[in-house]
């Protein structure tokens, strides 16, 4: 974290000087606004804190519960959801408090004597080091605390409108504030008193009976529930020995169990299989009331027994997956000739069962997939044809998590004698685990991705998959860190430039050629979209990688490109510049040819393009798809020192 | 973190509900309290936070400054201190935002043109694994933010009392509120009011120039400053390779600089050596302005260039090496025959250079040490012999304190060619390193640290050094994590049970011998000092650590000694026994004895003794000189059962 570097912060320096519409922000609703947000739910959220580090910005979250939300449904963390969270700087936080799992066990029926179930194999959570944040149980509630904070404390100082909902809306393409909004006051004095508000944009994270969705003329797709199960959230007494290690359950004729531990070393979630529900006589089963519940699984438990003292939340439910129709408020048949104004995301978009633990998270990403392109759009450093790929790039993603849902639950639900191979749920959950884990979405060739031609000289940064992280020294401290940990969710492109063999020098290599031209080339996409007023690397975060020892890295050897300077100090970063050492060699760890490559990754931290160092066409045509140059040339900002007051010790 | 265990917990479970006087704390400061604090700086903000989390006890701190302090002068912080931050359960944010060492670097002038500095070697920050956790460098007052932070979360709620001065005191030690203080508020519209308010005990955390150690008749010891040097946090544009390194550089003749990076990637903490002081005209170095400073540094780092940006912070002092003669109101002729009422702590009883990174450190040592007896005393738990230990054990402390930093300050201002020996500046740092990290206390045999007779059960754990980590599996998740990070600061003794070779047992193992007694003999310290209406680890936090592999650990086998039981619901706690797997083994790493050991942890996580598993005597004896039993046999509390209303998804 990068600190002082604009003037002493004396305070907690997480907590961003308030900037723009951060300063004096109205306790009132305007009439206008940029973004409307509607929802606080996890994508919700997201969006809430992206925007809220953009003061340029004025956006409002609105929520129609009258405070915070106390208990969530959700509770599953993958890990890259945490990645996500250490892009807003509350990972560490999150994992201290929550449950980190590590294992799963599968429990079956004994052979000899199917009545009583035995453990009957173990599984690794994340055996091939698919990330190394792990994956973890917290309810749901805490993570909108965490993104909320951040908002709160990013400059723009966005706090949601709680007991305000929205109602409606109407929809100009061509008008400044395209969205109309009708809201109403449901909660304090103004309670009932309903207006008529404008914004660009509206964005809608109102969960699965979305408001929004409905206002847009989607409709959820899908087949309808079939299969009913409770779930519980309770404190319990049991000699049960994996109470608080990740379960499948699978009992010979009283049903399943799926046994999520939680925070804090006592609460566990089970998901209670409560069968097959009568296609007449929908919700009945809902009526399932807690007690039988918990004697069901007594039942599947056995010989084991649970002696519930605490049941803090619990509810019945029958699985439905479903997808929305669309994303945005773009007609079918005129994508591509008008670009979208309203957009729905998370539960308003796909609902599912809780199964593989998705529904959070993907609703996580759907957030971080938007909110910095309605940023740079907003800021007039995009076009709005970049609107277009939000639409375009979940949906795919919706649809593979209904397909993986679809299965997975299926199969959980499946009776055990039914198995002609008895480890098949297993090998089932072990196969697929990327899946869940966060990592198998993989956006293809469009506006910001670039094809995979050039794969090869990185085989381990798969273009459209996100930037999987590895460990580096960084120069300055001499410190080993991970690479993507210092991807901060401030919207910039990421420019990895992986040295080729050669020591750092100004000039003369592959490597300081590159730094030539994107420092100093007119058609370098660093010089043509940096204004010229603020830091150099207001953009683009342009990095080196090194091949060398660290020891072998002197900074007064590495190119300026690389050396970004800051305002108002004028001070000289040499915070980005990396190297090998301890152990570390990226090169290697990540397969990335030893005559250098730059990967280029976007702001939700997905490669958007793997490309050799000799590349320059293709990186001024990249970014030109999906940038706009700023308009004038602001004098560069004047060099400040300061000297403080000296203190007598 | 155990969260829910007493009722759902929907908010920050780092925020406690308030309990005994932390509800409706007064705003106003009482006539009488148990403990009055004066000062907030590390040692004192220590106490605060550790008594606030015993809420039967009247706490207040007061503090002469107005508010929070912005600038502290403080910055290194060792490992030991990152240990006690863990204990109080914000390490992980501290680490996040400071800077991390893992190196120094040393610069001597170049053999062939000695007017030139040179690196001339590294060292590794702890090359011998002296700790997990790192050496870090942030300004004192972010600490004080945290475990003030602490305190206002913790039931006790307490909050200094910012702008009141204490004057005086007089002390009768045979009143129940044995001090009576003078105070006066010196800020805000009761600015100039003076009153007399009483307490128990009266803790000095007010600095070198402490009012409580004069009002306590105590003075400074120690010879006259003879060294100056100038401070300065800078933030630079420079060609100096190592900005960001922890440097000792020695110029020919220019003097010598220690370098010390800071949070943030910008600033730096620069100590320059200022020569000898004339004794006659002490003061005068004082009086070196800022800019000579900066040209004094550019001197000492020919060939390169320091272009100072920006100054956040300075001053010139000289060095003094003074203890006091007394940590607490007993005097030397009464020590044993009357218990104190009164003690100080931190700079109030130790001064010395900041060349070695001490000073914060051994504060918040001190305040770790007297916390908890403190606490122990006053809730009745302990006789008053145990603030005895306090002066006892510190004063020793503080004496290695000033002869290290005497001996390392002095070679640090050595010119380089008086040096028979080039490398012996770094051999020096190398050898004595333990120190500096804090990591060379050990309290000797005394009313709460036993001998050594049982030292080879396990030489990883000497008695009367703190209890060094080492990973270990926790079999309730299956998952590693330091055994040691899960000793928070709460007061309790810490019993690990390092199990014999037998696998997990209900009986006639030595393990569980010991466990039955330990759960059950009438002459157990467990039983005799667990009061009956609480938690049963309420005093003692009891583990077990199997030799096998968590996979051969199955709960159920294991005795109720390592399963306590928590109020209000009854929940058996099944977190405290851990095994070995995964590669881990404690038995191994700590070279404990495969027939077993007992290791006694302190509350300040010291260990007090080492025991064979047939250890009975020795710890009734043990505890009996130091522990009161509870009066009365208070119910046990009823088991509730709640169950939450059903939610409708």
């Amino acid at each position: 974290m990068q600190i002082h570097h604009r003037g002493y912060q004396a305070d907690d320096p997480r907590i961003k000087p308030a900037a723009g519409h951060g300063i004096d922000r109205s306790a009132e609703i305007p009439d206008e606004m940029d973004v409307l947000i509607v929802g606080t739910g996890p994508a919700a959220a997201v969006v809430t804190a992206q925007l809220s580090r953009f003061p340029s910005i004025n956006v409002r979250a609105i929520e129609k519960r009258d405070g915070r939300l106390a208990v969530g449904q959700a509770d599953g963390i993958q890990a890259r959801s945490v990645e996500t969270f250490q892009a807003f700087g509350f990972a560490n936080e999150v994992i201290d408090e929550a449950y980190r799992n590590v294992e799963m066990c599968f429990w079956k029926p004994d052979k000899d004597d199917p009545s009583r179930i035995v453990r009957a194999s173990r599984a690794p959570d994340d055996a091939t080091g698919m990330s190394e944040f792990p994956h973890i149980y917290v309810n749901q509630s805490r993570i909108l605390d965490y993104f909320l904070r951040d908002a709160q404390r990013a400059p723009g100082r966005v706090v949601p409108d709680y007991g305000v909902e929205f109602l409606g809306c109407e929809i100009d393409p061509d008008a400044e504030y395209a969205v109309s909004a009708r809201i109403r006051y449901c909660a304090g004095p103004r309670a009932g008193e309903e207006r008529v508000v404008r914004a660009k944009y509206l964005v809608g994270g109102d969960g699965a009976r979305s408001t929004v969705r409905a206002a847009l003329g989607h409709r959820l797709q899908g087949a309808a529930a079939l299969h009913a199960w409770g779930v519980m959230d309770v404190m319990a007494n049991t000699d049960f020995p994996d109470i608080q290690v990740k379960c499948s359950i699978q009992s010979h004729d009283a049903g399943n169990i799926l046994l999520i531990p939680r925070e804090g070393e006592y609460l566990v979630r089970m998901y209670v299989d409560l069968g097959e529900t009568d296609e007449h006589d929908a919700g009945k089963v809902r009526q399932t009331p807690i007690e039988d519940m918990i004697a069901r699984a007594n039942r599947i438990l056995h010989p084991y027994t649970l002696d519930v003292r605490a049941v803090t939340w619990w509810s019945v439910y029958e699985v439905a997956h479903r997808i929305t129709d669309g994303f945005d408020d773009v007609p079918a048949d005129q994508i591509g000739t008008r670009h979208p104004h309203a957009f729905i995301m998370g539960d308003a978009c796909h609902t599912h069962s809780a199964k593989a633990g998705q529904g959070m998270n993907v609703s996580i990403q759907d957030g971080f997939n938007l909110g910095w392109k309605l940023a740079a759009v907003l800021e007039g450093r995009a076009p709005e044809a970049l609107l277009d790929t939000y639409a375009a790039e979940r949906k795919v993603v919706a649809q593979d998590l209904i397909d993986f849902d679809r299965e997975w639950s299926s199969i959980m639900a499946r009776p055990v004698d039914s198995w002609e191979d008895p480890a098949a749920l297993e090998k089932y959950y072990v196969k697929t685990i990327e899946f869940p884990a966060g990592f198998m979405t993989q956006y293809t060739e469009n506006l910001i991705t670039l094809g995979t031609e050039h794969q090869d000289l990185a085989p381990g940064f798969p273009v459209g998959k996100r930037f999987k992280s590895a460990e580096v020294i960084r120069r300055a401290d001499n410190r080993w860190r991970h690479l993507g940990h210092t991807h901060e969710a401030d919207g910039r492109w990421r420019v990895y430039v992986f040295a080729d063999a050669a020591a750092p020098a100004l000039s003369g290599t592959p490597t300081a050629d590159f730094a030539d031209w994107w420092q100093n080339d007119p058609a370098s996409p660093r010089v043509r979209y940096t204004p010229a007023d603020g830091d150099t690397d207001a953009v683009f975060d342009t990095r080196v990688i090194y091949q060398q020892d660290y020891t072998e890295v002197e900074p007064y050897d590495v190119p300026d490109a690389f050396k970004p300077v800051k305002v108002p100090y004028g001070l000289v970063d040499i915070n980005q510049i990396f190297a090998s050492g301890h152990g570390r060699d990226i090169h290697r760890d990540r397969e990335i040819s030893r005559d250098g490559a730059i990967v280029v990754v976007r702001p939700d931290q997905y490669v958007a393009g793997v490309l050799p160092l000799t590349a320059r066409d293709e990186l001024t045509e990249f970014f030109a798809r999906h940038m706009i140059a700023p308009t004038g040339d602001a004098p560069a900002a004047e060099a400040l020192v300061t000297i403080a007051e000296k203190t007598t010790l």
